[in-house]
């Protein structure tokens, strides 16, 4: 067990536990875009409210943050932690509003490789939700960065080949241009959740 | 009133103001590609005169830094400022340079949305180059950070509504990837911007 | 001459030594693409070789850091250039991947824009493996950093000049985006050779 002078305030840990949830619960809005005919608009209504509700949360940390004056860890580091899982979320709405703008439901269903990086982001946000209430603690996170970085390598090669896709001749060429943003969201979100893992690395080399 | 122990040396706060002016006369210059028939040539060439000046300034200041025992203001936060207040000016000079390379005069005036972006850009520029003479004695700065965060997210919104309007079918292929170099460099500017109040935060959070 | 306190364990300077070569090795490996009729998979696959090499070199560095009780030179430093020095490695290695991957060996021969970019490439490859080795006794590094940040303005320009090719319209629009893909890979590779020398400046400084 390990013992710390530090106040153990648990509204921190609430905080990073709240924001994990609304990852997954993104992903699983975003991962409707997986069949064709899904509903567009309210696929990326829905991703907006989310993200709106995970800005007020970032908000409240960074003010509790400020208001507090022995923190339970590194004021930077829970500062950095809010705002990469903000990043994170910000990509997954980002991705479905632009299959809404771009008009993408127009198309039968997304290749293949991009239904394996929703499957990769899903795997990313579920494993990160588990381990964010483990923070206070610090138990098993090892296993947590060593998957997540696993994870990332599928979704960098999984990125690969839907960009070999796109570029197949399958597609004309403003559908590519609209699929490849909609990609590089994905992909950014995969990454973004690698800096939320290395963060929580970071603080957990600290207080081992 | 706010003390300190460390000498005002006035050279340092004037770099930075002299760089708050270039970029809002990187901006005018830049701007001039709103209207259609713009002399993109003339218009790049100026902009690289501007960004020269910039780098000579930001040159100037590195050294005056190096070569000073005790500065105003902590070395690496006026080392971070002159360097993103320099990239805000590579974006701007880049953005009209590329207009001129690829021959887009031809068009006959940007979209409605990139011009979104230059007042945007205008506007962060004239806010920005307000707030630079107030580093020093730290007044009023919290108006300009949040100023410039809501402008951001103009920014955001433009960028994103002229890729909608680019990948609308009005335009060619390449036309589309020649005009998306330019957005993203515009876009590149905003987030600079941005980076750019964010330092001048954490300064400003130190001093106080 | 310089006195340390520090053991001048040599294992650390050869693993920087050894991952100076393999970006040379690296660096030949890709720049058979610069004629038309490459064999494209062998390159692409003896790259993936180069860097597996490299990956278990940054791994048994990190791991050499992480057991030594006091390191030659700051741990977090040594940390940086061995991560950016993967950096390096993995954008050479997905230029070669990429142009393998999109079929792109159908083109008579890449346009000389990009034979520009890998001449710079092979530059800051050569100047880099040179310098690491001086790293221990810090030796004439002034030059390498300064020719190393003009070669990255080179690299810049030609960066620029090739997509001003790419989009002259003598290319299909599916072909620039495959290609733009390879460019975008070595303007990063250049970058990040530009990121390996500011660590090895940071460094330089601190130990001087």
């Amino acid at each position: 067990m390990r013992f710390s002078l530090r106040p153990q305030d648990d509204a921190f840990y609430q905080f990073f536990s709240n924001a994990g949830k609304n990852l997954v619960r993104g992903m699983e809005i975003l991962s409707e875009l997986a069949v064709a005919g899904a509903d567009t608009q309210s696929v990326s209504e829905r991703l907006v409210e989310v993200e709106h509700d995970n800005d007020q949360l970032t908000h409240d940390l960074y003010n509790k943050i400020n208001s507090t004056f022995v923190t339970p860890l590194d004021r930077e580091d829970m500062y950095a932690l809010g705002s990469q899982l903000d990043d994170v979320m910000d990509h997954i709405e980002a991705a479905g509003n632009l299959v809404y703008l771009y008009g993408l439901s127009e198309l039968p269903a997304p290749p293949r490789e991009m239904i394996d990086l929703f499957d990769v982001l899903n795997a990313q946000a579920r494993i990160t939700a588990d381990a964010l209430p483990r923070l206070k603690g610090m138990h098993n996170l090892k296993e947590y960065w060593i998957e997540i970085n696993r994870l990332e390598n599928d979704g960098d090669r999984a990125y690969r080949m839907l960009l070999v896709r796109l570029f197949s001749g399958e597609y004309d060429a403003l559908t590519v241009l609209k699929m490849k943003e909609v990609a590089d969201e994905l992909e950014a979100a995969c990454d973004a959740f690698e800096h939320v893992a290395n963060t929580i690395e970071t603080i957990s080399v600290k207080e081992s």
